[in-house]
C-alpha cells in the first residue's frame, strides 16, 4: 500500500467527461489499496476566462484581488471531482489551499510555500478518504489568498508529496512521459523509463515543456520521486528520481533537447582587459534582457570576441543596447543573427567523458552542419547552429547516440 | 458621516459594465464621506451555471462540495468589484465569507449565521478602505465553507449591518422601492417612502418579491434600518424600519398585495367535535402539502364547513387526500376551486380599527365582487375572490384607500 499524490492539469480536468475519467483512475488506484491525494488545476480555459474578466476592468489589476479571482478556478474543480469520486462510492473531501493549510509568503501571483499543515490531511487519509486539493494556491499568515503562479499546481503536488512523505508524486499530463527527444521531429524518439532530476531540469529548461522547472527543482531538493504519466492512456510514464537510466559509472546521453527561441549577438574586437564582460552585459541586463549562453574565446592581438544569446523577443532591444556599447568600447563591429537554433545533448556525468562531446561534433560534421557556438555544463553540451539545420541535427544526434534503443550501457556513440 | 452596508444582487453585478456602475455608485457615497461595506452576489447566471456542472455529475451532489462550488460565484464578484474600486482611486479589499469571518452552523446549503468577527473589518474601515464582502457564504467552526441558501446575500448584508451597527443596510435591486401595489396592475401605484418591518413581511409573504422574508425578519429582530433601492436609477427607495408612513396612532393601509398561486378546498358537513381540524389537516401535512389560510365558521346543526387553501401546484394532491378524509369523517361533500385569487390590504395596527375592513368589503361590494373567504391578522385583511376579478379588486381597493396620494393621515377610506 503506497501513498500517492496525483496531480492532474487543466486539460485532464477540462470537461465533466474528463473529470469523470480522472475519478475512474483514482478509483482504480484506491481499489489497489493505495492512499490517494489528488491535486487539480482549474478546468482548461477557466484561468484565461477569469484573467479576461479582470483585464476588462483594468490592464494591471491589483495582485491580491487577482489571486482571490484566480483561486476560484481550482476551487470549482475540487468540488466537482469530489462529487465524481463520491458518485463512485469513495469517501472524498475537497481542500482549498487555505483549508489545507498551505502557508505561503505574501508575494501574490508568485508566492512561495513556507509550510504545510498535514494534521487534518493525515486524519482524513487514515479514514480512507481521498483528498482533493486545489493546486496553485495557498494563504499567507493573515489568511489572504495567494497563488503560486502559472504551473504552480505541479509545485503544490510536489510540496504535498514532500510534506506527507508520499511514495510518489504522479504528474498526469497530455504526454505519456519524457522522451529522448521530441517525437514530432524524430520518429524513433523513445520514452525514457527513468531520468534524473538534473537531466530533467536541463531538458525542461531547453524547451521540453512536460514539467515546470520549479517543481523539478523542488522534487530534487526533497528527493520526492516524480512520475510523468498520460491522463488519457495507461502506461508507466517516466520516473524522475535520483538515479536515471544511466548511472554515473555508465555516463551516456539521455536525450536531445532543442529550441529556436534564441538570437545570437557578437561584439568583435573588444579590448581583452579585466571588466570588459561586465561593461558589455551590464547595460544589457539593465535593459531587462535575459542572457542565456555567454561565450568568450581566447584573445588574439589583445582583443577578443564576445558572444551571447538572448530570447528572440528581446533581439531588437539587445541589438540596440549593444550598438551603444560597441561605440563606448571602441569595438570593431557588432554581428548578430536571429536565425539560429540551439541543440543540446543531456546526460548525467557526460562532461567528464570528452568522448561524448567528440561524438556529438563528429555526428554534426558528417551532416556538414557548422557549429557556431559551444557551451557545456555538468550534464549537457549545447551548440548553436543555423536554424535551418535544426531537425537534421536532432535526428542525426538521436541516431548517433542510439537513443532509439533502450539503454545498453554502451552509449558513447 | 454614516456607515452604510450596500448589497447588490446578481443582476446588479451581472456584467463588467454593471460592476463598473456599482463602483461609480460606491465612489459617490464615499465622496460624500460615508464608510461603505459592499455585499455582492454571484454574477447573474453564474450560480445556475455551477449548479448545472454539478448536476451533470450527480443528481443530488454532496452538500459540502456543493457549497465549495457555489461559493466561487461571489468570490469572483468581490475580486472584480475591488479591482473596479481601486481603478477609481479608492482603497478596497475583498473578503470571502471565511475571511470575514462569518461563522455559521454546518447545515450546508441553508446554514444559519452564528457569529461575525468585526475586528478586521473595523480596522480596514478606520483606514478608509471600502470592504467588499461575498454574500451568501460563511464557514463553520472547522473552516468548512457553507452557504446560506438562495437569497442569502440579503441576509449577509443585514447580518453585517447588525454586527457593525451600521446606520443603514441598503439593498440594491432592479426595482426602485416598495410600492403600494404592483404598478403593472395599478397605474397610479405609488412608491412608499417608509414601511414597517411587519408590513414588509406581509407584503413579501403575499408575493411582493422585493426582499427575502428571512432578511426582513432578521433586520426587524436587530432593528437594522433596511432600504430598498434601484441599482439602475437614482432615488431614495423605500426605508423599512420600525415606524412606517402610518403610525400606530394613525392606522391605515400601506399597500395592496395579491396572488393567484392558491387553490381552495372545502369539506362540507363535518361533525363539529373537538379534534376534527387535526383529523382533516393531519393527512394533508403528512402528504407534504403546505396550507395557507384556514377558515372554519360557526357550526349549524352540529356540523360545520372547513375550508383551507394550498399552493396551486399541490391542488391535485390535496384534493386526493381530502376525498379520503371525507369518507372517514362521513362528510357531506368536498368542494374545490383552483380559479381563485387572494387579495390583501396591509397596514400597521389596522385590525383594531374595524372601519378598515368594512371599507375593504364595501369597496369590493360596489364592484359586485363576491368574497368567498376572509382571514385577518394583526396588520392585514385577506380575502379570497374569483380569480377573474383580481385586477379589478386590486384597483378598486388601491383607489378606495387613496394609496395613490401620499399619506394624509386620513386614510380610513
Amino acid at each position: 500500500m503506497a501513498l500517492l499524490v496525483q496531480k492532474y492539469g487543466g486539460t485532464s480536468v477540462g470537461s465533466i467527461e474528463r473529470i469523470e475519467a480522472v475519478a475512474d483512475r483514482v478509483l482504480k488506484h484506491k481499489q489497489q489499496g493505495d492512499d490517494i491525494v489528488v491535486v487539480v488545476s482549474a478546468m482548461s480555459g477557466e484561468t484565461n476566462r477569469l484573467i479576461g474578466l479582470a483585464k476588462s476592468i483594468q490592464a494591471t489589476p491589483d495582485v491580491r484581488e487577482m489571486d482571490v479571482l484566480l483561486s476560484t478556478g481550482e476551487q470549482v474543480t475540487i468540488a466537482l471531482l469530489s462529487m465524481a469520486l463520491m458518485k463512485r462510492g469513495l469517501k472524498a473531501k475537497s481542500y482549498t489551499g487555505s483549508q489545507v493549510r498551505i502557508t505561503t509568503d505574501n508575494s501574490h501571483g508568485k508566492a512561495r510555500i513556507q509550510d504545510i499543515d498535514t494534521d487534518a490531511m493525515r486524519s482524513d487519509l487514515d479514514d480512507g478518504t481521498v483528498l482533493v486539493v486545489a493546486g496553485f494556491q495557498g494563504a499567507d499568515e493573515f489568511g489572504n489568498i495567494t497563488t503560486l503562479g502559472r504551473g504552480g499546481s505541479d509545485t503544490t503536488g510536489v510540496a504535498l508529496a514532500a510534506a506527507l512523505k508520499a511514495d510518489e508524486c504522479q504528474i498526469y499530463t497530455d504526454v505519456d512521459g519524457v522522451y529522448t527527444t521530441d517525437p514530432r521531429v524524430v520518429d524513433s524518439a523513445r520514452r525514457l523509463e527513468k531520468i534524473t532530476f538534473e537531466e530533467m531540469l536541463e531538458m525542461a529548461s531547453l524547451g521540453s515543456k512536460v514539467l515546470q522547472i520549479r517543481s523539478v527543482e523542488f522534487a530534487g531538493k526533497y528527493q520526492v520521486p516524480l512520475r510523468v504519466l498520460s491522463s488519457f492512456k495507461d502506461g508507466d510514464g517516466t520516473l524522475i528520481t535520483t538515479d536515471g537510466e544511466n548511472t554515473m559509472e555508465q555516463p551516456a546521453v539521455s536525450g536531445i533537447a532543442f529550441n529556436r527561441d534564441e538570437a545570437k549577438l557578437t561584439l568583435k574586437g573588444v579590448p581583452d582587459v579585466p571588466g570588459v564582460a561586465s561593461k558589455i552585459l551590464g547595460p544589457v541586463s539593465e535593459a531587462n534582457v535575459e542572457v542565456d549562453m555567454i561565450v568568450q574565446n581566447v584573445s588574439m592581438d589583445g582583443t577578443t570576441d564576445f558572444t551571447f544569446t538572448v530570447h528572440r523577443n528581446d533581439y531588437d532591444k539587445a541589438l540596440n543596447v549593444l550598438q551603444g556599447v560597441a561605440k563606448d568600447l571602441n569595438a570593431k563591429e557588432v554581428l548578430s543573427d536571429d536565425k539560429i537554433a540551439k541543440v543540446s545533448i543531456v546526460g548525467v556525468g557526460m562532461r567528464s567523458h570528452a568522448g561524448v562531446a567528440t561524438s556529438m561534433f563528429k555526428a554534426l560534421a558528417e551532416e556538414s552542419i557548422n557549429i557556431q557556438l559551444i557551451s557545456t555544463s555538468e550534464i549537457k553540451v549545447s551548440v548553436i547552429i543555423d536554424e535551418k539545420y535544426m531537425e537534421l541535427a536532432v535526428r542525426s544526434l538521436h541516431s548517433a547516440f542510439k537513443l532509439n534503443e533502450p539503454n545498453t550501457g554502451v552509449s558513447e556513440a
